[in-house]
């Protein structure tokens, strides 16, 4: 079978053999949501040589903004309501194909939260775990926490982390400070960044609230005790302690449980030194995980 | 005499008569920061006409990206501080006036803050006050906080709500669910916007922190729960509740205090709102202290 995690940014294909193994993968830099239109096509493009019978997509690809959209599963679910739910997408432009999408979920309580493609990564990873508790952060552009029970996903909470960021170091008077090609993140190794990480981590820990804190961050470049090159990493730190601090379910806080991270290295670098600041013990997994959650739920199903 | 108050976006002029009265008054839409190498050329354009020969000045135009820097003076400090620190800023560019600078100020605890042009409107505030401890917020792109006791400043916060409003609006994932040509901001006086306010203001004080609330503004809408049209209104009570929950000072939660506010109208009707819900009495000042600030520093010094 393939498996085809398509989000905002990029698709990933994997080939998955009969034992479950990946034996080849792709990446194409089309996002689900910018292709209108292209979306077989698109597809074709990455995965034409590849005669796999059976295709199982997850991500913003089943979004209203992408190629059909699915409707969400609410909290709590697990495998059994997902794989129920997954949704037959054949279309003659693709003929021979038996294309199956993953609905993304959704947690109705408070303002309401959702995510597409991440639950597939956590299904995946709760197989491995086992019954239980779970918490799991996926960091990124959104980034996730999600409280797992018994294999079932039983809530979902999404912070505008990574976007935020982006803005700021690319508009307004934050980013009016920063030279011309300084470092990008707080998730390089050099020392120096570290340290000025660490200090955007440690002052989301005062008073004033993140809208007062970055000024904070101007007025420290402003007073030189920050080098304005370094405004980036500090941001970096001062944003992810106010997702930690605030996300952070009471349950690891006071449990002493392990918190799950799904991501990019770099990205997981950064959130386990601001989880380690706090107390709490990580575990990392790849985003590779979302492979394993296709194949679990077309087993689930009786697709493969 | 003739009071400038030239800001980030534009010149604010005054003329002042022996009494202390407000004669005549004019605006340029030309930011202190902006007409870099044409500041005296600016002020002739505007002033011009106007034969006195004293020019007070204060706000931006004094600080490094301005025209002429003048060092910051630190907290506390009042008027006696403030007039000893004024600098002479005469250039033949402009014969037979005489310039002098306000200095901005600076609070140095925590990571350090400061402000330039808002401490002369607080000044002249605190000269109609009267003794005793005052708090002061001053809305806007970066909203100031300043508390006062017995006629000097002790402290200052700032919050960067208005810019981060403007950024949310403009760019990224909030920005692209508003229709175009959707109401601006949570001041307009109709209900709808109001009440959507209300609810972003409620929804502040939730758990989540307000990186996590900026994505419940995207899943309302996601869920039909608040019209795209309205997100402004949602953001705006959101953004002001948080400032305001966080930099409100402990003296005016918990000791029955009056907050004064500075600004233009719309604005003070959103932040006064949002005082009210948190059971705050306020009371509304015009920007125009400005001019009665600048005309006390003269008095003070013994220029005019």
């Amino acid at each position: 079978m393939i498996a085809v995690d398509w989000g905002t940014s990029q698709l990933r294909a994997y080939r998955i053999d009969d034992t479950g193994a990946v034996t080849a993968q792709r990446r194409a830099a089309e996002g689900a949501t910018a292709c209108r239109g292209r979306h077989a096509e698109v597809l074709r493009a990455c995965i034409g040589d590849w005669d796999d019978g059976l295709v199982m997509l997850c991500g913003m690809v089943g979004s209203r903004n992408g190629w059909r959209e699915v409707p969400y599963v609410d909290c709590p679910a697990g495998v059994d309501e997902l794989a129920a739910a997954l949704q037959p997408c054949d279309t003659p432009e693709l003929p021979g194909r038996r294309l199956w999408c993953v609905p993304g979920m959704a947690d109705r309580s408070g303002a309401g939260d959702a995510m597409r493609g991440e639950e597939t990564q956590v299904l995946a990873l709760l197989e491995r775990l086992g019954r239980g508790r779970h918490v799991v952060c996926l960091p990124g552009t959104h980034s996730k926490w999600v409280e797992a029970d018994d294999g079932r996903i039983v809530s979902i909470a999404t912070a505008m982390t990574g976007e935020v960021f982006d803005l700021l170091r690319r508009h307004g008077t934050l980013a009016e400070l920063v030279p011309a090609g300084a470092g990008r993140t707080g998730t390089d190794t050099g020392s120096a960044e570290t340290e000025v990480f660490d200090r955007g981590l440690h002052d989301s820990a005062a008073d004033g609230g993140l809208l007062h804190h970055l000024f904070g961050a101007r007025a420290h470049v402003l007073f030189d005790s920050l080098p304005a090159e370094r405004l980036s990493d500090y941001l970096s730190g001062l944003l992810i302690g106010h997702e930690v601090r605030s996300l952070l379910p009471m349950s690891v806080r006071t449990g002493g449980m392990t918190a799950h991270l799904i991501g990019n290295a770099a990205l997981l670098d950064a959130y386990a030194r601001a989880l380690a600041a706090s107390g709490i013990a990580t575990q990392r997994h790849s985003e590779r995980l979302a492979a394993d959650g296709l194949s679990l739920l077309a087993r689930h199903r009786d697709l493969s």
